[in-house]
């Protein structure tokens, strides 16, 4: 760490580059020489977790311009979120781009080998939180984990979710995904034994005020290891569930 | 029904009234007289429902003066609601008069005998809930139910509601109370077969906004059945489950 | 009931099944055995109750597909509530299938004969709350129940709701539908002398908040036996009422 | 009107005032002078209307100050709202000072002659509301109005609001006051043929939110003219319906 | 007032109508007969007010079917608010029809004599304000009032508001229109000596949250005598105001 | 100043004008005459400032005849906001009309020198606020001032933002514009020296609620000297640093 | 795990219960024995752990009731949170309690050795974040993790955040405390490389809303791996971050 | 600038530091070093500045400490906001402490000499804001401004506040305070022709929400160079007026 801090020292030490110079270099890029990207870091540590790539507010072109820089630069696999279908299609053509359409996301190379600590659930509370789930489920996929979909499990229909107490209680994290009154995650968490990540969705009608009730509902669980991320934040439940299944030791 | 009107109209055709005097009558009682005061109509059909006094905004002395009133008018059953214990004391050597401190109200006379349909089934989210549903309960058995108390059922730790599944199978219709998510409803009403009357209560913290949140989350149940009245409206609850406890053909 | 489990401990008795595999069948299914799941138990009782899909998140492929298992499952009543007209036209030619357009549901199968406790009366302030009133009249029927409608008796005009009180005094349970200022529920609920179901509608502008204001006014009835559903819920108001209309002891 | 300018134009026509001289006056108060300020022109009309003083914010030796300067500049009537008992104790002994308790407001000086068109009638839902109606209604009559007090005729119980159709058909204007779902607004504006001035109250518990759901019910009244004041504001509407009652031709 | 129920009596009196014949038409039509319909009573004494339709929820045809029905009964004038171009396109060759596009609004009849006390100004903050406004203008007008138009005047260039000093002052109601801040009402309240009708628009963005601000603002207004109604109710203004401006009294 | 009234006493001292005539003038045009409107004033100070036309509720033909209208009047420089491509479209032939996409506005016109202060530093969170951005900049650029655009600094990358600390920090006036979480304003008023304007954006998704979030965020910035304009609103921005920029001794 | 059962299928096995005696136990009790319950199953694996009562709604009596019981069932370790001193003082000579008056919370027992993954840093925005952060660094020491404490390094003045870069980019989890806008989450979770847990304060005034403004944009920040929980819940945030910091493969 | 790096350099230079320490030293404090704190840059040029304590939530004993430390540390003048008069009256002994009451502040040492471009106005809309404003002067003055105090001049009389045009045509900066409808910014940015900062106060009640409505009114103002602090943050909007008042070029 710091390898080029030290040896612009000991090139100042040594004659090789004189103090203006060094004064220069060390305003000029404070922050990528001294460390403080998170990038350069820990992530070093383990190879090969995508860049991704938030697709909703950019165009087809710029989307394939950012791919095709990120692949020159030797980045394996890249996630684009929030992709519409008419974008991908005219990205079909971008080499080894796969698209996920019940995800609304595509994706470039292959997935990696999960090599979490053991499963992340994700689960939703009707049919209509599936896009949510697999933007969610894919990019647990993308960042190396494996993934155990519990769809359509509502409180209103308590069996449901009862019938899978196995992949609950097995679970290292859940994701649980709800609209509406968004109970799901307060049962899920009075159930479970590990970290819940709630998502609140966008669906219902009414006094649910476009995911408004599900969020405030979640935040007020009186169930343990429960927190929260926005609304319909299918990648930020994943990629939060993926940080919690590789913890390990820092040293 | 409205044989008032009938025999005013046979003493007008009889001319022992003047049609000036008839007119006068009409005009100025004209809602009694017809029958729109529900209070005259069919509330004959049960004898010895309770009055019930709002005791919030009310001085004691103001309470006992209703209660004079009513217990000379023949009222033999006075509920008196959110009765602080203060207000309470003062009523204390008030004849028949019983306070009952967990649901914060009083009662002038005896208890009558339950004759609904079924058990009235009063569950709660926690223990914080239960002043909320003792008003309830005690509404409903003033109103002649008999009332099975399920408290501290919270979706938190499932187990406890669902070691309850023959009260709540049995239950003809459940008052589900709860603050923080709310969830409690939702499960429950997914659960029962009979209507849930939902009561939001303003225990919680934070993002819960003074019960709020469990409002929100119990009006958008995607469970059936399930309705919801004001925060912390025990009384409200209690009523309406009694009302529906006695359902019985009109004609 | 229960006997699954019964024959399953009969086995285990006679050495047919071992304690292992008993074991993990109770884990593997604890629910459908136990019966906690209220379709196979009360249910039962009142034959030929329709199952409902709610049609706005599906696909006319998908809801045609779910008729079809259900009609094979031997189910002779389906209703679909908010189906498009769109959607059903390309259902017009399932068998004994009908498009219901002011309820904007559809229907499979014949009315059942009504068999409730007396009438429901389905009143709306305006005549932009017909669709969910028509859609709580639909479903009410659906159920079993004879419907009265009263349309259009909002209070800015009292006198045509006064007109009704007939039918107001009569009913066994009225659903009270209105936008804008929600009055029209407190004005019934004091009124009548039954439960009555409040349904607030988004219809209105500026301040109504597309319903939050009717639902607010709703919940803050001062009459007795008013409770609230979700804005727009003309289907949880007809089901609640259907509930209610068929209330008879459970033992 | 604008007889002081015309006065300083003639003494510059005269040459009594210098050009700069009457350019520094003109400068200097330009907004009294050219009659802008509604206090000197249409004031005059109508003699002995009451100054008004905002109690809330001030000390009783502020209100004792104000009072004197006023009295000293010959104000002959003075109201005094939103003044505390406590306050008014310490003003006791004012010369012909009155504190109205029911009111929360002190008045300074004898009522005058109620000179308006007609009546204004004070009607609200509960017995809660009627410290904002009695603010409402003394305002009206400290600017000499006769006021009709119709209280505790909340739409819970229609027919005591009903039993006073002559009143509420022989209004000039009428000053509808509730808290919880505010709808009496909305039934008097639909029975009354005049100005219905709405005042939502804070009274309520649970949804009503301090009055904010009266607000909002009050705005969305679909009864032609319905207008709306701040939440407890018994001044600005007693102050506005005297306005209206005291209509006339300005030319 | 109330002949004909005397002249029901007297029937009954007389023999010609029997009791039981009597209590039916009594039950069937109280509302008509005993005058609790305001339509029948004051309406009478200024003949030719228009009806009016509000055209946001109806097809032409059916706005077609309601003129037609009422210019049958004899109703001169019909003014259709809320009446779209495409809407007024197909009503063209109604009789009489004439269509006001800068109001949105349809109008049936010629307009009638202003016969008010006096002026009703009409006042908007910006140009896009103007809608609404026209609305209330023609409201006013088809009511028979003189409308003085007075458009962007708003607070941020207060010398255009204040060179129309002699209209304000002038003025027997002012509706003051505007979006934004809905500053315009509280400055005009605080020039003028007449009521003020504050109608918030839903022009704005951001944090106007369509009209919410303007509308929380007047009614905050700290000048008296300002009353407001809904966002965008240019109509309610308009007839309000021509309520106010034809005061009368009523004995 | 006020050289026209002095004219107007002088002339009446001299007998050339009446004392009804001098009176009739002073009430038709006060505001003018005294110089109240800020235009004829402190403007005249900074000649060539541009006019501004707020685009968004006029058609391409209103804007050309503002434009025509002000260009007759000698106004060198127009800026028109809220300007669609449609729009800009048909103002393609006006003589020296140019079209600023990113900014979605038009100017006609050359951009003036920069004569400010100092630099504006115009810093957003993202890429999705560059077109706010935009506006703000190019209308600092407009009134004369120099812009450095930092864009995609936003604190979820802080090294990117503070690898900016010389721009930051040799800035007159920092605009921040961001959505989201709106922390940027609290960093770089963490950081800077100069007032910062924070303009909260509408990007976002969730609960950003359109900008509220931002919005809110800014508003509660615990760094000194950053104040807040309206969400999306460059313009209001791009002005008031201007003003900032170009503060000056008035006497 | 499940040995109940296993015995009681056992004895069914062996006819030392009855078929009809094993379904009424499997009945009466299906969820402890059956393991639904968290506490039975996984707990057992890191043996004591504390129990935790919520103070708030407690009397000192019914703490000192509850610790009793815990106590004599073999509980050694109890963590008492929201206590305040008056309630601590009584529980002073309770057998080995100790309070904490810092994070207003008691604690029976010795605290565990740290045996987490890594370290949890807590990190405060102001110094009034400090009881918040108290409790949810007390909670994590009860749970057996290590706790760095970064108090005071709010966003206004980054450097004091910056200079903790080594706490920061070693921590196994972080939990960001702040109110007012809430900034630290999204600037902590753009330097960190492991989850952060937000967890938004009541501190501040105006429009920071009792929290509601740091909770929203904490929801919206746009770093990754950071997730929310209720406003004040100190002790949720804590318990969370244990679990993570605890992760370890389930079989 | 970054001498102290700069010496560190040609320590290494010469020999004099090892590379490994100089790494050390660049790591362990590379803000304070790299000058990121703006504390040590451009605060030398103005010396004299007072440093601020926000005194709400720290006890007086706390206050005392730091006013000393600071004393100890040479700093001359010291402002505490938010000071109670309890608070206040501990700290008189304190050397060349100053209690101001009517801005709830102290203050040591005396008052620096105005040294602005030129005055800043605080405006009132009434009387019960005059503390908001008096923490906003007293910053001011304690910052190096000439303040011009303009109280109760609210729309609702606007001949006060025209009969100030000319403090207001001469300020250099202008504070806005106002609570209730909060126009006052909007009329008083529409003449002025400087920046003006508005300050909401939550002086108001009902639908005044604290402050909100106020907020939102200045947020949406149309008047040009308008921007907004946080509710009653007098000490933010005086700081921001000082900064601004003392604008000059950087370089």
């Amino acid at each position: 760490m710091n390898t080029e801090i030290k040896k612009l020292l000991e090139n100042v030490r040594d004659g090789a580059v004189s103090v203006d110079e060094a004064l220069l270099q060390l305003k000029a890029s404070p922050f990528e020489d001294l460390g403080y990207a998170k990038v350069d870091l820990h992530r070093a540590i383990r190879q090969g977790l995508p860049e991704v790539i938030y697709g909703a507010s950019k165009t087809p072109q710029q989307i394939r311009g950012i791919i095709e820089t990120m692949r020159a630069a030797g980045q394996e696999r890249i996630l684009i979120t929030r992709l519409s279908p008419e974008a991908a299609a005219s990205l079909a053509d971008a080499p080894s781009f796969r698209y996920v359409p019940e995800a609304k996301a595509g994706f470039v190379g292959d997935l990696p080998e999960a090599d979490g600590i053991g499963n992340i659930v994700v689960a939703t509370g009707g049919t209509s939180d599936i896009p949510v789930a697999e933007e969610a489920a894919l990019t647990a996929e993308c960042f190396g984990n494996k993934v155990v979909r519990l769809y359509d499990v509502g409180v209103a229909g308590l069996h449901r979710l009862l019938s899978h107490m196995d992949e609950i209680m097995n679970a290292s994290v859940i994701i649980a995904i709800a609209g509406m009154e968004g109970a799901l995650a307060s049962v899920i968490g009075g159930l479970a034994d590990c970290p819940v990540i709630a998502v609140p969705t966008s669906v219902g009608y009414g006094a649910s005020f476009g995911g408004v009730t599900a969020l405030l509902a979640m935040l007020n669980s009186c169930a343990g290891g429960v927190s929260v991320v926005n609304i319909d934040n299918g990648f930020g439940a994943g990629y939060l569930a993926s940080m919690i299944n590789h913890m390990e030791a820092k040293k």
